[in-house]
């Protein structure tokens, strides 16, 4: 059996979170909080496994009540209508699902999909397993934003889609309004798709705000907004995300999901649809996870390590002083091994594992993880 | 857009239970019980729930305690040296999962894969997602026993995978020691992989054993083998499933799920680990759907219907008198509509609406559903 994507490993995720755990290392490698859901949020889960009828199948799109949670949410968020939950959001397995579904409605072989580097691992080969070809436009450090005559010259009539995440893994980097009329300019005569991304929508610093690709009219008209409520409730064990769509495209997008798991679970959808109506969760996140970059970068003010510019997300990217002909991975190996703290080499989120001496951090931790790892660190 | 899958509509099971929501009517359409998981099952997600730490990813092939009592289950059950936990089972998102999973890993375009037809509605989508192309070798009614001389007939060198499934979904059919080794027989000299869908392993009928694919070690070194909690649990809700392949095959498979949903719930998998090793559900099934098997068919012998052999899973066929031109599908849904029963038509398994004149009922119901419906249908 010869493998169709013979150069892929394991995500680098699972291989350093298993790394960190043979070593016994603070595990600031894989991007998940070491806190749990809000207690309504578990209460909730609890509720829905004692109710008789929460067990069986959800409906293929998604639980109707939390589609409408959904479209309330998005609605009173980005001042934008209220997508319709029958024809325009689906609920997926993780935006991870979503992603994937998107790519296997739409991609065909031989369609370029334009991605902006460094990316989610899982991005390239997805697009490959398609038998699309991605067309990469870097982003260069430290503040990673777009060039848009790079991405302009990267276009062609094979563009099928093209991919942004805002804000961005890993660097936090965050579109404004003008990147994304900007971006709806250059493809405003082209028949090219977007997909959109916005898994950290919440968790963005320093007063900015999250700009959705659904709050510029011309854009959201062809383009899939994914997220994740596992970022949001501190709950990344529970895989449920989903995908905004106007009707054609998320039409689309059913038809595949049906095939690739058809609903996601019920209790889950439930406990979610009930703290989603009711409480505001989301809008104390900009705040805690700002005091987090914020500690963490404090900490290691007098370590060796360069930090970058970080904006949103749950990830600070750092540079580390090479030594001799060392690359990203073997520096991120190397620290979990000796230092006990596991990283994510930043020539990971590469397809060519482009090096260029940065790893990532994770500080989706409590504050105690983050000092703990900052002592380890500061002695590097 | 134009559509990659422009014939395929909405899953005719989400069609279904949609209509029977809409008429008030009893869905024996779908396949779900209505009934619940056993308190065992709900009370360990209750506590998992409660768990501090368990709401972050999964590893990416699964719990590892999970694996292990998948692990030990399948031995004991099928007296076969123990799959390798670390290398040979991967948890997934439902049985559905691991199907499109084993799919987009092995199915090249132009590659032909053989589907014994009547067919779950998913297995011709998915293979053409990936640019396959079915191989259709039908099933007669009314034992659907296959032909081993049309599926001999019907390979070829492109022929990269067969699936089958046992017991068989709609009919019931199941495949003997002897089947197993026939086919083994028949791909011995090729490099045809096997996909066998046994996720109504649990059911089998009039002391009868289920045959599965692991038990013949040569078809086993080439076969995806897949399962489902939904179906033993009766959670079809909670969506967690399982694939086991030889070493080599569960690499594949996980290059693909890795990138499809990554990981699969944690609470769920912790609950299911922990009645997976206390208790042996699955030990009191048979009883239990044959009991519902026989009392359905009892309930209807003075029904129009012609019921035909059921020998597992939780589906019953029926052939009904026809009405002119009236074709399964408007059938099933004047069922629904007129009489308060949904059913799904059997020319919903076949690619091309195959018209034989027979509707299926899923009695995976409570007794008293059963006979309300069995009311209803006898007036037919
Ligand atoms: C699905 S594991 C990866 C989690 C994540 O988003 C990250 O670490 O970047
Ligand atoms: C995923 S909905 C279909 C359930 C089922 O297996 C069936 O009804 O055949």
């Amino acid at each position: 059996l010869t493998s169709k994507l013979p150069d892929v490993g394991t995500s680098i995720f699972s291989v350093m979170s298993q790394l960190a755990a043979e070593c016994g290392a603070i595990n600031l490698a894989q991007g998940f909080p070491d806190y749990d859901p809000p207690v309504a949020l578990t209460e909730a889960l609890v509720r829905h496994a004692r109710t008789s009828g929460h067990h069986q199948y959800a409906p293929m799109p998604g639980l109707l009540r939390l589609r409408e949670a959904i479209s309330h949410k998005t609605a009173a968020l980005y001042g934008v209508p209220a997508p319709n939950p029958d024809t325009e959001i689906t609920v997926t397995s993780g935006a991870t699902e979503a992603l994937y579904a998107v790519l296997a409605a739409v991609v065909r072989p031989g369609d370029e999909v334009i991605v902006l580097e460094p990316a989610y691992d899982l991005y390239g080969p997805a697009i490959r397993l398609q038998g699309g070809i991605p067309v990469y436009v870097p982003l260069l450090a430290p503040d990673f934003r777009p060039d848009w005559n790079r991405v302009a010259a990267a276009l062609s009539p094979r563009t099928r889609l093209l991919m942004i995440n805002t804000p961005h893994n890993p660097s936090g980097a965050v579109l404004t309004a003008q990147d994304m009329a900007t971006l709806a300019g250059l493809l405003d005569t082209t028949a090219t798709l977007v997909l959109s991304d916005e898994v950290y929508e919440h968790m963005v610093f320093d007063g900015q705000p999250h700009y959705s690709a659904l709050q510029h009219p011309e854009l959201a008209e062809r383009s899939f907004v994914l997220s994740s409520f596992g970022k949001t409730y501190h709950a990344t064990g529970w895989k449920v995300g989903y995908c905004i769509a106007p009707p054609t495209l998320t039409a689309e997008v059913r038809r595949v999901h049906q095939f690739l798991t058809f609903a996601v679970s019920t209790p889950a959808q439930h406990a979610l649809a009930d703290v989603l109506a009711e409480a505001e969760q989301y809008q104390t996140l900009p705040t805690f996870y700002q005091h987090k970059r914020d500690l963490f970068t404090e900490l290691l003010r007098n370590s060796r390590f360069d930090l970058l510019p970080a904006q949103g997300a749950y990830f600070q990217l750092a540079r580390y002083h090479r030594i001799s002909s060392e690359n990203d991975l073997a520096f991120a190996q190397r620290l979990t091994r000796e230092s006990g703290v596991a990283v994510i080499p930043v020539s990971a989120f590469y397809h060519d594992s482009h090096d260029q001496g940065l790893i990532r951090f994770c500080f989706a931790k409590r504050d105690e993880t983050l000092q703990l790892a900052a002592e380890r660190l500061c002695q590097v």
